[in-house]
C-alpha cells in the first residue's frame, strides 16, 4: 500500500496530530535508522508549526533523534494496529523493524529520516529547542514539511494504557457556533 | 447531572488524558475563577504523574493560573459538546462561564480550583516546573489527586480545528500481543 500524499501548509498539522493520535516517529543518524510507537506528543504553536514530543532515553530513537537533530512523525490508522503495538514492543538496538514488520519508505525532502509509506500523513521535523531534552526527554520540533493522503477521515489510534486504544474517526462539526475569528 | 467519582492512583491518569482529549481547565486566584477549553497537553511522566498544558497568554485564564500555580484538567464527554464549544468561543474577562453554561462544581481537595460536576473525571494539579511558562506558555504540572466516575468507556472530544470534533470511545485491546514488562 503507497498512499499518494500531497503537501500542505506546517500550520494545519493540528489537523491530524491535535487529536492525539499515536503516531509512529522514524530517524536517521550516519545511516543508522529505527521507527518507534509514540503517544506522548502535543501541539505547541501554529507558526512556526511546533510540536513537542516526549521520548524517553530508554528508546533507541533517543539518540538517533537527538544526535541528528530530526525526526518524521509518521501517521497510522487502523488498518497498522497490530504493526503499531509490535514496533512498540521491540527495540532497534536488536531488530530492523522496517524489515521485521514489512514496512517500506520513501525519502523525505528536508531531513534524513524517511517516511512511511503504510502511514496516511508526513510531518517532517526540525529540532526547534532542546530546552527540555536531557530534563524530561521532551523535544520541541518545528514541523518543516506537511504531507497527508486524501483520506477524509482517518481512523486513528489513540493509546490508553494497559494494551488497549481508543479509536478516533466519527467527526462531529460545530462550525456554526464558533465565532468567526476563531476558524480559518 | 452529578457523576459519583471515585480517587484513583495518579500514575494511571494517561488512561484518560494519554488519548488526547479536549479538556476543560479550570483556575482560581484570590477569589477569581474562570474555565478554559484546551487541546494543547500531553502525558510526560508516570511517577511522578506530570502532564504538559500549553495555555496560551491570549487566555484569561493563564494569569489566573500562572499566579496561582495550580489547576484542575476536567474531562467532558460528547454530552457537553455544545458546552465545550461555547467556553472555548467565550472569554472569563466579561462572562462568568460557570454561570453562562449552567455549569455546577465541587471543591478539590488539594487546590483551590473548582471540579466541573458534568465532567467525568478530574485531575487536581500543581506546577512542577515553569522553565517554559515564558517563552512557550507551556506549563509542566504534577497531578497530584486523580479521580473519575466508574463509566468504562467515555466517548471524548478530539479537536482537529476547523470547528471539527473526532469522537472516541470504541476500545481495541491488542493485550495479549504486548511482551508482559509493557503492561501493569
Amino acid at each position: 500500500m503507497n498512499k499518494v500524499k500531497k503537501e500542505f501548509p506546517c500550520e494545519q498539522a493540528r489537523r491530524y496530530l491535535e487529536p492525539g493520535p499515536i503516531v509512529l516517529v522514524t530517524s536517521q543518524y550516519r545511516g543508522e535508522r529505527n521507527v518507534m510507537t509514540l503517544g506522548w506528543q502535543t501541539i505547541l504553536e501554529f507558526s512556526p508549526a511546533l510540536v513537542g514530543l516526549m521520548i524517553s532515553a530508554g528508546n533507541y530513537s533517543h539518540q538517533l533523534i537527538k544526535k541528528s537533530r530530526q525526526c518524521v512523525i509518521n501517521l497510522p490508522t487502523t488498518d497498522l494496529t497490530d504493526t503499531v503495538v509490535d514496533i512498540g514492543n521491540s527495540s532497534g538496538r536488536d531488530t530492523d523493524k522496517f524489515a521485521a514488520f514489512g514496512l517500506t519508505t520513501s525519502p523525505a525532502q528536508k531531513v534524513a529520516a524517511p517516511l512511511i509509506d503504510q502511514c496516511v500523513a508526513h510531518f517532517e521535523c526540525a529540532l526547534y529547542d532542546d530546552a527540555l531534552v536531557d530534563s524530561y526527554h521532551f523535544f520541541i520540533f518545528e514541523i518543516v514539511r506537511a504531507l497527508a493522503s486524501d483520506i477524509d477521515n482517518p481512523q486513528t489510534l489513540h493509546y490508553r494504557g494497559n494494551g488497549e486504544f481508543m479509536v478516533a474517526g466519527d467527526i462531529i462539526s460545530r462550525r456554526e457556533r464558533f465565532r468567526p475569528e476563531m476558524l480559518p
